[in-house]
């Protein structure tokens, strides 16, 4: 069906707020790349926002001189159907149950179409060519709006039961804290999600100067030496640190790598991320792994998505 | 080297309490067995334990009228190194880094001998024919005097960096909750393994009629309707539902097949324990989870030992 050496894979990431498309050649490099707000919102349907999705491959592939591709990957909000990818992502209504692979297929016919949820695609993305690299036991994660993960085990992408493996964000790390928009309480991403972070601090008194009361106004916050922006990072550190330790010891991990605008934060968060870690992982095995910032960055999802077409021994099991 | 439809394997249990071997046949059946107590305690030195285990594995052949084997496959406490299996049970001081595959192959020249954590192998042997027959994502736990596991993950068992993957004792239930022999905190284990449930009741007041304040002791007297060892027993099940969804979001697990003596105690664990998993388990794809009671019972062991070698494709992933 495809020569993975004729390359480039046109790769996709769509997100709640944009859309990003790029030609991602066999080493990795991206050879073209654009990006589009994502037509979101009340009002819009899903058809619309597939035309804008059409317009963005369109133009990118242009760009390029409309090259011969060797297949098409993509990284998507979830929840999905997996790996048929009927895809309704929670932050983009417009699409319920909406056919993304099926679309892609129609519109690449013979080319194969493979998508994943967009932290997985971090994940692989992190683990071909960033700070996973070389190793044979990754979890990858995003700290942003949400948190979200994937795992590579034994040198493979972990898809489970429904390609839903990675949820690190669910992991429990506070049995009677605040309940997680999932319907538990107490997950990772209950507490360390930024909006929870911002609720968070602004119930212990922070009142920032500017009215823009989001993750990175508070990493801001604590850099200038703000006390309650303080103690919001050190309480997202700890509580990844905790998740991170609880999978470490359930999976052997060697290295943590953790993207996302809050992993921007540095010391602020990974210096009581890796205190909690380290009162948490004793055993001689977890004591091994590393936790570090993610090395690819925006285009880690992108890097990933295109790993699903040219590594698919390591990061696509299935059809 | 082998011929796997030649069988048996013989197939090992190596505890701190007892030594338990076996012939099991290509389709799981055990078609010999024999256990000794293992020597155990001060003054007992490595090669005095390894002669007693010799003498149980000569007894099993003979009894069988020693047949040709098809390989060895042994379960073994951790910690230990892996694949090359140099041992050092925490339960048996007489074996720190004790050579048991490079002795178990100058044993039977020529055959695959093939080692993992005595929990792994129950999660392997549930996998194989107990209670996660059929399904490609499963948890195996066994919750005794401390508590185990192991992990199949896409079909195959997980190993992780180091042979290590599975350690669901020490996934994080309770951050600030008691010390954990690890060295860590709050750990699964150290709320639910029998000793530690014990201690807990006494400190309740627990105050049985027999000297013999074990899990069993524990399981009887909350079967009675003790109200502190009743309590006892939601605190684990509560522990276990806790670390299973944590577990179920990471890994996207079919199902979590819990062995080992305090599984005995039915409903009066079971039932808190699937009241906490409903309570953090909340996403779909996690409800969908099924928690069961291992099916194998005191020879799950032994069977996923010889899967090892039978279902190598599978189970056994090293040289």
């Amino acid at each position: 069906m495809s020569d993975p050496t004729a390359g480039p894979v046109l790769a996709v990431d769509i997100g709640g707020t944009k859309l990003a498309a790029a030609l991602v050649e066999p080493d990795g490099r991206i050879a073209a790349y654009d990006r589009a707000p994502t037509p979101n919102g009340p009002g819009v349907d899903g058809e619309e926002l597939w035309r804008a999705l059409e317009a963005l491959l369109d133009k990118v592939a242009a760009d390029a001189g409309d090259p011969p591709l060797a297949g098409v990957g993509a990284g998507c909000g979830g929840p999905m159907t997996w790996p048929a990818a009927e895809v309704s992502p929670l932050n983009i209504p417009a699409w319920r149950g909406f056919p993304l692979r099926e679309r892609l297929r129609a519109r690449h016919p013979g080319l194969p179409v493979r998508i994943h949820n967009d932290a997985i695609c971090v994940a692989a993305g992190e683990h071909w060519l960033g700070a996973g690299r070389g190793r044979d036991n990754v979890l990858g994660m995003v700290v942003s709006t949400g948190v979200g993960g994937g795992l590579i085990l034994d040198g493979r992408l972990v898809n489970g039961a429904s390609g839903n493996a990675g949820h690190i964000g669910h992991v429990v790390v506070e049995p009677d804290g605040p309940p997680c928009a999932c319907g538990g309480r107490g997950c990772l991403e209950a507490i360390a999600r930024g909006p929870g972070l911002v609720a968070w601090a602004r119930r212990q008194g922070w009142r920032p100067g500017g009215s823009d009361l989001t993750g990175v106004e508070l990493t801001a916050d604590a850099r200038r030496g703000d006390p309650v922006a303080g103690a919001a990072m050190r309480r997202a550190g700890r509580a990844i640190g905790i998740a991170i330790a609880s999978a470490t010891h359930l999976c052997d991990l060697e290295v943590a790598a953790i993207g996302g605008g809050l992993s921007q934060a540095g010391p602020l968060l990974f210096d009581p991320l890796d205190e909690a870690f380290r009162t948490h992982a004793r055993m001689d095995f977890a004591r091994r792994a590393r936790i570090v910032p993610a090395a690819l960055g925006q285009t880690a999802g992108l890097v990933g998505a295109a790993a699903l077409v040219y590594a698919h021994d390591r990061y696509w099991s299935a059809g």
